[in-house]
């Protein structure tokens, strides 16, 4: 029998997707994992003392445990009031992303994106029929958003007068940004951020700001903050990434009750199980963790771009044939490319010790880049090492 | 901002969702719950010698335990070859049923059900715009499903030539069956499941066999049997039922692994955390702990029906006003309606202690007919008690 005549998506049935999520990991012999975009520090030892001291009869029920609402609640109350119905959980953050794409009418649907950017997200959007229409980031700009551009080539594209169209005449349904970006682990001013909902509330479209690597930027630089004054808004966040609990699959999504409650019709409140809403919730209440996360993280970046080279006329580094793309010092990820476009980094990194995830895993990029999550502090030797090393190649 | 303007699906905007799925528990005090579908008996007590054991250093990364699959395969392996590819994990069987319901093409698509069924599975497909067309089960024949006026029904409104057609004149993507049915808990037969798998092939429509309370059932009646041989089927799994873990949030679909495949592209590998992973494989091999709830289903349901006088000729029983729709026995869940359109049996139920889902709630019955699902049996008096009276009302 022939898979096509089962009435299954064209997009399912002919496009090959692309995804750095991996079943099995294989990390070098003895060496250290760079790859993932989980915390290499774990959790807050706190999700441990609530981990044992769970009574196992609640993984029966239905999970009903109201505790990861509050602890969202109490995160954001120094900002703004963030309540039960302005909340989703999902199963980590890319079910949240799934849930957001299917809300929208796919016909003739265009998602604006940058690119590069999260790979699964805009594969998903592509798999359910909804067209990518990503702003490149440039390499001759070292990979920087320039909000100006993002706006105005939106602007240029539709003769000035109808904004926001791409050039295939589809007005997009929606615009993605990862905030701190992934690969690059930059992060967009949240005056940026505003601009950019405000103009996009004008012409009815829909801002979904990824913030799964959120925890490492300031608290303040989130879009957390504007949900309440901008009904096109929906943030997603993750407990994977700043606090640590990827394992344990817990996301959300903050956004006007309305928007919430389009999505509450595709779902169900059974979303995260009783277990990991009473670890997350713990975790959310440790900040001091991801601060010391952030420190480290800092640190080790601070070294990166010593040993490229990097300064205020060569922010890419200027030291060798190595380069880090734009980046947050404290986010754990960021974005190495090469001068020669025949080398092929993550090779050359797996060589050395190291797992990451190849740069032609995003979209715009190719093999001679790479991600690369900050290790531990204990194992940066080996990341340094092969960073120096690589560079002279 | 009106949010209909922003393009979202008329559907979302325009439809009212029914669920009996509930965010909160509003048990009468001192009574019991008969209302959501879990294990009134929990999960094998090896679960939580699991639970205890596990080393919580792995909720950190990315959850890559291949324990579930390896557990999966080894419990159908007196059938059939359950291969990883076979396999996609996901958050609970609701979430499955979501993935499965977005890999169709929805422009004209119908959906052929079978009414009373899981009202969230077919809210859903017409949330993202497919069209629901249910079989209803007669109330005249007590609620039993009848494989040929299935068939036949079809084959007939389309005139008998075109065949699988609804009134519309759309055809099917797909048939949705829940074995056993939820509400009724009947049971149909594995043959008849085949028949109905083997007619769809020829006109190239998905079977979707919903196993949710499929552990109720006898395993070899498990449409899990028939996978390899026809790849437009899809049978669907949970433990939250029959294993008792409804809070971990794990359930799992048996396909072709081209099926699979395309289901894969719109998902992730990350589906199901860790732990729930591994704790879910330690349940799955204590089928002891199921077949010892079987048989305490079996004994409630037989003293229900004693209760309610049936026998072969009144097969829904004939000594009071309430009555029971076909069933399984040793199934968690049955339906109950009365002869009096007017009596609200949630109601009813409430005021004598006991938590029960209204028949409103599903698509074909009213508020005159309730879900019971069986309690512990130290908790049975409460409800034969219940049973008992408003039989008589």
């Amino acid at each position: 029998m022939e898979m096509s005549r089962l009435k299954i998506k064209k997009q399912l049935l002919e496009q090959e997707k692309v995804s750095y999520a991996m079943d099995h990991l294989e990390l070098p012999e003895g060496g250290i994992d760079c790859s993932e975009g989980c915390n290499p520090y774990g959790f807050p030892p706190e999700c441990a003392e609530v981990f044992r001291g769970f009574d196992t009869s609640r993984l029966g029920p239905y999970p009903h445990s109201q505790a990861l609402y509050e602890a969202i609640h109490d995160l954001w109350a120094d900002q703004i009031d963030v309540e039960r119905d302005n909340i989703l959980l999902t199963d980590g953050s890319m079910s949240a992303l799934y849930i957001i794409n299917n809300i929208f009418d796919t016909h003739n649907a265009v998602v604006l994106g940058i690119s590069p950017q999260f790979t699964d997200y805009y594969m998903h959007a592509e798999m359910i029929g909804i067209e990518y229409a990503p702003y490149q980031l440039n390499k001759s700009n070292n990979y920087k958003f320039d909000v100006l551009e993002f706006l105005n080539m939106h602007y240029k594209e539709a003769g000035g007068d109808e904004v926001l169209l791409p050039t295939t005449g589809k007005s997009y349904n929606f615009i993605y940004i990862d905030n701190p970006n992934n690969p690059t682990g930059q992060c967009i001013d949240i005056a940026d951020i505003e601009r950019i909902v405000e103009e996009a509330v004008r012409y009815n479209i829909t801002v979904i700001i990824d913030e799964a690597y959120g925890d490492f930027m300031p608290k303040e630089n989130s879009a957390v903050q504007l949900f309440a004054k901008y009904p096109n808004l929906a943030v997603v966040r993750t407990m994977s990434k700043g606090y640590g609990l990827a394992g344990m699959r817990v996301g959300y999504i903050i956004a006007h009750k309305n928007l919430i409650g389009y999505m509450n019709k595709m779902t169900n409140p059974y979303m995260v199980g009783e277990l990991s809403r009473e670890v997350a919730a713990a975790a959310i209440r440790c900040p001091e963790f991801v601060s010391q996360c952030r420190e480290d993280f800092r640190v080790m970046k601070t070294r990166i771009k010593d040993v490229l080279g990097c300064d205020e006329d060569h922010p890419a580094g200027a030291s060798g044939n190595l380069h880090i793309a734009e980046t947050l010092d404290t986010n754990s990820i960021c974005l190495l490319y090469h001068d020669d476009p025949e080398v092929n980094l993550k090779e050359e990194f797996f060589r050395r010790g190291v797992l990451v995830i190849d740069g032609y895993d995003f979209k715009g990029l190719d093999s001679s880049a790479a991600r690369v999550r900050m290790p531990k502090l204990d194992e940066f030797p080996v990341l340094i090492q092969a960073i120096s090393e690589i560079s002279r190649i």
